[in-house]
């Protein structure tokens, strides 16, 4: 079986696993807190996917949000970068618009993105080069579109922070309008399908990003940090995922914002 | 029939309208932009409920948001309050995620509140005194949270705003995280089903809230402006919809703050 097949065939049974765990655990105990039930929920997924990967691929790395892979340093092989729930706070508070984010690099080059919107069992997917799909319909490339007549997606908590908020304020501001959906695989998945024509964060992890990079690449949209530099796969970054004149547009409120960069610096490290 | 089963379906059949209405257009024209569609959309669909509900109920009062009963300066009778398309943005955008609102009320009293939410074809609805179900299932009644363990829905777009943002910005600093949907009447019935645990806006007509106001009080919440006084249905105004203790949490933020206030003043007059 292909990597590709398989990623998929995994992440339906992962969020398979998902649902029925959350039923089971509800069903034997009706007043359980949704937060005491989120960690476990996140650990069991990320070694029920480890061990698939695991047995079907020994050779193959693995890094996840739940502890998998940390001492992984280079991006040899095959590289499966897996985030078992993105939008941990909407699994709690809303039991659904949560993900489960699995994307897949070769010799650290783009294999496959593969997000699932666990309660609705809807499938985002991409292979390097072979376009992208919402379940089984392809998806159309993302057409340019200009600030001043878009939505985009941000979280208000951005817009308000010392240093880095006046960027994030100034592009609330231009914006026809912003959204805030709490999962950014999802957001990732929504700027690929039109729900939103950008979405921004100040601060990600691999295992949020890895797929989404993927799908918006295959449906010819463009991917960096705020600043417009690579993202470093192995590496925690901003991100700004958008259509290409979009991304364009909004790289220029942060690149020349010397309080901002200073803050991404600080944060995230100098690019080499 | 009585007025709350009229008021269900009709709003299911006005649904059915704008689904059909814009298969058609799209069927028509593949490459119709939305933006060109909405407007049409929205007159012509307050003009179907408007029709339906002047010949069922000749002496009903209605107003809308498309320019229906702009004349009437008393609740007295029976009142409809209708928003065709709440969420305009998120048609044009996403064609999806927007709602029908329709709020009815007695002699200025709650009489049933409808939100459908027309692409899932979800009908949130209440009648005052009998309880708040989303389709056939019943709500239960709004646990009281705080602000710190909650998530609330606001755009950040108050945020940024001059002399009122401040205090939107501390509440999205308190608030666990923020949310943002695009469609207050989607907003209010989110907040009524628990997805969020208060919804707060600087500035909605009484299309935009009335049906989720009767809502949100059927499941125990509370619903003001953000001042914490009592709104009046004929008029526009600042919406704070929450359980119980989030409320009285939530007003303090606003009602203590002088610039806030002053603006609040400014834009929607001061309380009789």
């Amino acid at each position: 079986m292909e990597i590709y097949e398989f990623g998929q065939y995994l992440i339906k049974e992962a969020g398979e696993f998902v649902r029925s765990r959350m039923l089971e655990d509800f069903q034997v105990d009706s007043k359980l807190n949704p937060n005491d039930l989120v960690t476990d929920v996140d650990r069991e997924t990320e070694t029920f996917i480890y061990d698939r990967i695991h047995e079907m691929y020994p050779d193959h790395h693995i890094i996840g949000e739940e502890g998998h892979g940390t001492d992984i340093e280079d991006t040899s092989g095959v590289l499966w970068i897996v985030d078992p729930i993105d939008g941990t706070l909407n699994f709690v508070h809303q039991l659904q618009n949560f993900a489960i984010s699995i994307g897949v690099y070769i010799d650290g080059k783009p294999g496959c993105g593969l997000i699932l919107d666990v309660m609705n069992d809807t499938l985002y997917r991409a292979e390097a080069g072979k376009g992208a799909y919402k379940d089984d319909v392809r998806l159309d490339s993302i057409g340019n579109t200009e600030l001043a007549t878009s939505l985009v997606s941000l979280n208000p908590n951005w817009v308000i922070k010392d240093r880095i908020g006046s960027a994030f304020a100034s592009v609330v501001e231009d914006a026809r309008s912003t959204r805030s959906y709490g999962s950014a695989a999802l957001d990732l998945a929504y700027t690929a399908t039109g729900i939103v024509s950008a979405t921004l964060f100040f601060r990600l992890h691999p295992w949020d990003y890895a797929a989404g990079m993927i799908i918006i690449d295959e449906v010819g949209g463009r991917t960096t940090n705020l600043l417009g530099e690579e993202i470093d796969i192995l590496h925690k970054d901003s991100v700004l995922a958008a259509n290409q004149s979009l991304h364009e547009e909004l790289v220029q409120y942060f690149a020349h914002d010397e309080a901002f960069i200073e803050a991404h610096r600080h944060v995230h490290g100098e690019k080499k």
